[in-house]
């Protein structure tokens, strides 16, 4: 079954501006950004004790490029190579500083050991995405 | 299966502030609010021509709330009787007036027909958490 | 001396769609939504220590819908009666109660009582601004 | 005068893990971020017409970049070197692209010469920052 978000823009394929863009793979990214924001926000909001204070920061952090990527992502005709690229690697360097510091109290904060795990995965899908694009969108 | 979002809120069901909550509920609607910032920021994003500006501003105002009403419904420790009620009322209003708003479009543009329903069943998810918390929440 | 978002809110006072509306004051009520969603996201961003969990997650709550608040009176062409009526109301009650939870930390966390000072100015504001569009905006 | 956010940052300059950190600079940035988020909110509601899509969605996109590089600045305790470094690339780069598109409809749309300025304000005081922060911050 396919999602309403994965159905819309599946009809503005045709608007992307990108040769050989991947939608199946900026779908993928699309869904990743979203887990990740969620993640992020439910860790930031349950954690407490002392020391965690650069892990809910950096995951407060996380849940906004999150949502800022998911939605850049869903506006076809703002879509503009070095913006685009430049975002990704953002939420890409985020998403690994965060898995790594989640990491850290993975044993203390059951929620930090899920949302680590992610963040990792909205990583890869933002390399995903940044490695099809190399090449395939004119650079505006 | 269960998604990443369902198990974190799972974990913390026994943190909600709330003696009778229905979390199978809530998660409902966290999707719904999910899938309504998403159908409205594509809408906002690909709508173009004259005697859209309405429509299209309706959308964006629409996605934020959506994020903010998901958010809060993510951070058990912050629910406060007053506040959610007054959030859910203000994401089911908006909810209804976009999907009005939409529907007028829908035969100009597909999207505003998918996101008009996709606004029903968010409103529809709201009604239903309020409906549920009458009683269920301590008054703060 | 005049910023640029009140120079650019009056080029559009013309398209409000509210006849007696008080610009002015829907100037100060933005000020206050943007004042209330940096002070609260630094309040939750520098809180530590047992027992701040609720007053952090209030914070972080605070913070987002201040923000959809604001851009809600920045987008003319997508203000209705009802919808801008109701999120008011969510802010001003969110507002009420952030403050009086900032409150009761206020000596243990300097943040806090700024935080909650701000707040109540901002639900100042929204009041304001309610009662001064009972009759002045169409019902849709 | 100051206002709440200069007086909260400047509690909180102790806590920033940045040796030689200009926090003035932070400060400049941060109402830099504050002014391009408020100016491409307007300036993507108000626009209307063909051919203003890449513009509209080019701003979206800015203005929800703007309010997450903003509360980023907002959380010392989040600050990591390489995310705080790309965060800032990729609000610049945004900028940049973003007022190079709104130049373009200047004379058709005035809110767009203005939002260009306000762009090419913060892509200077993301510069600054990014010039400031080589060498200052412990790389995590």
């Amino acid at each position: 079954m396919m999602n309403t978000t994965s159905q819309m823009m599946q009809m503005h394929e045709k608007d992307m501006p990108m040769g050989g863009m991947n939608m199946s793979m900026m779908q993928d990214c699309i869904e990743a950004c979203s887990a990740c924001e969620q993640a992020c926000t439910m860790c930031a909001a349950t954690m407490s004790g002392e020391g965690m204070q650069s892990c809910m920061n950096m995951c407060m952090n996380m849940a906004d490029m999150c949502n800022t990527m998911m939605r850049m992502m869903m506006r076809p005709a703002g879509m503009q190579m070095e913006s685009m690229m430049a975002a990704l690697q953002a939420t890409m360097t985020m998403c690994v500083a965060c898995a790594d510091e989640c990491t850290k109290h993975a044993d203390m904060h059951e929620d930090c050991g899920i949302c680590a795990e992610v963040c990792r995965q909205c990583a890869m899908a933002c390399q995903k995405m940044m490695d099809s694009m190399s090449g395939a969108m004119p650079a505006s």
